[in-house]
């Protein structure tokens, strides 16, 4: 009983010194294949507010940008690039006519957040995502990943922001 | 010495039973004078996030609604009517196009948070504010309060909603 339990657990060392050694060898051979999130970052729903965003046209999309302490830090004291550390999220949702409120307005202009369509992530880690501008890219649906071609699109817009890959401005 | 000390002390728990009884008696003679907040509640930037409006029309206006502990754990467990505690902001901005954004994307399509416009404030104190729903309403211009007959508009229009006199629901 005692030798299949030391097998155990040379087994489980192993795989772990494996799954420690093989990203260290990507990165060391200049692999510049972009790292995606697979996990949502928990507790993002308690993080405070970055700003507020809406796209029109075929996105019509309504956006709640939050971020960690790291982020809000960063943002409040005008620290650019972002720190190690990082993690800003962005809530999006349908932009929809508030019915309920226009009817006590007597009048059609109230849009609220309609049914939740994605949730978007990035996490500055300079190492870890050094070939995407030190940012980790996540996109997830119903609580799951999107496919990776779906992830390759937000890197070349993020891109060409002209702080350190964020559109999003801190709202006072 | 001692007793001039003692007169000051004397003359200060007089101004405060005065202070005390005022405001008891305008409501014992059943005044239903709306009482609006005069100070900003502080802390509020870094409360959680509630939801996001949009004003189309004449307000052309974007929020984020915010709410403190209290707010929001009364929302995420439905609870109805908020219980005496809950503070309610909601940050207005202009809703402006980001040209920044637009031509990263190639299109028009994004508008962002310009400059801020005013705050708002519902705080839930079911006694001092029993002649208001138990509501009491803040509406605050470059951090001084508007006055008192712009903030008569406040309650009609909340009156009109079915959710405790608030019109945000809670976002995912």
């Amino acid at each position: 009983m005692r030798r299949v339990t030391l097998l155990l657990i040379a087994a489980a060392a192993l795989v772990c010194v494996i799954a420690l050694i093989a990203p260290a060898r990507g990165r060391a051979a200049g692999e510049a294949v972009p790292i995606f999130l697979t996990q949502i970052p928990p507790g993002y729903r308690d993080w405070r507010l970055v700003s507020v965003a809406h796209e029109e046209g075929n996105l019509n999309s309504f956006a709640a940008v939050l971020g960690n302490d790291v982020a809000i830090r960063a943002y409040r004291e005008g620290k650019l690039p972002f720190p190690d550390g990082t993690v800003i999220a962005a809530l999006h949702y349908r932009h929809v006519p508030s019915e309920e409120n226009n009817s006590v307005f007597g009048r059609e202009q109230s849009f609220v957040a309609g049914p939740q369509t994605n949730i978007q992530f990035m996490v500055k880690d300079s190492k870890k995502y050094a070939a995407t501008g030190g940012w980790g890219f996540g996109f997830f649906k119903d609580a799951r990943p999107v496919d990776a071609a779906s992830m390759q699109t937000c890197l070349p817009c993020h891109a060409k922001t002209s702080r350190d890959f964020v559109f999003t401005r801190y709202a006072p």
